[in-house]
């Protein structure tokens, strides 16, 4: 929605920013993309960028929210039967990831997490800060086996999405889900 | 093992310049490894690499065999019960990727399947011509559900290697096994 003759709003400039980040680092990994650049992408002054987030870190943390919006998620996993949970959160992630601004952000994550150190670290201090714990509560299981579920989605990201091996990545949503959900739905009924 | 005092065979300069183009791919990506810089770390002319594997191309796509070699992972799959395809196949993963050599060649393989449409074609080529069918006709189940299989196995090794996320970064290989072995036999017994 383009808005003209007047300024933007914090939220809307705070959004644009993280918008600009999520291209940039989606285009050129978390070492490729600079306050600079992604200040200039987003037509404001560098001093914006580093006013809402202090550093290019927070930006990326913060911008890493999107794929895997913890809210999201632990709504997916409560917000209906638990014994379609593996369906629902095969549905989420199916959406996030068609979706182009998520599945830059997925993109550059994993561009970053491969390539340096410190995105991993980020990534890890994210996941295991914000996610883990929240979604074994809500689950009512071990920690580790919401680490085997994450294994399952972020490896379909990787086999349909990036490196495209059919016949999963010509495969219907329905189909997806039809083949997946019973894995990760395995995992919430274990004993 | 040094030798000294006489030329290495074909064999030996062959697997010389592999485990370099595996520790450079690994180090640098696709695309940050040359030819040049292979043959240089394997004290060879880059005449001779391309002797023996005509490109670049043909180096990654070689390396590339090895963190999953179609013989050894077919064998995981028929040496033994059905009922244990998912714990052979979890155990022969994690050994593979416990050796550093597979497990910087798989490292470089992400690093440029996240960086590069060229090395996500040339991975999405050998998965589907080399190792899916031979799979698929190995358990008699559809090629689709071993990208599930797949899916699961690519996950672990982001997740537990990569990302390193707690508690599956410091499990012991049996827990893992316990934790992901059944969700990948599941992929193998469902109806």
């Amino acid at each position: 929605m383009a808005r003209t003759g007047r300024r933007p709003g914090q939220t809307e400039t705070r959004e644009a920013i993280l918008a600009a980040a999520r291209d940039l680092f989606g285009r050129n990994g978390y070492e490729g993309a600079t306050i600079r650049a992604i200040a200039a992408e987003a037509g404001v002054n560098p001093a914006l960028v580093h006013h809402f987030f202090g550093s290019k870190d927070q930006v990326f943390a913060t911008a890493l929210h999107l794929p895997a919006d913890p809210g999201a998620v632990v709504s997916a996993i409560l917000d209906g039967p638990r014994p379609q949970v593996g369906e629902r959160l095969v549905r989420l992630f199916l959406t996030l990831w068609e979706t182009p601004a998520s599945r830059d952000a997925f993109f550059g994550v994993l561009r970053s997490v491969s390539t340096t150190e410190q995105a991993a670290d980020m990534l890890r201090g994210f996941i295991q800060g914000a996610l883990l714990d929240k979604i074994a509560d809500a689950l009512d299981i071990p920690p580790l086996r919401v680490t085997g579920i994450a294994a399952q989605l972020v490896g379909l990201a990787m086999v349909r999405y990036v490196v495209q091996v059919d016949p999963l990545a010509r495969a219907s949503h329905e189909d997806v889900v039809a083949l997946i959900a019973p894995a990760v739905q395995q995992y919430v009924d274990r004993a």
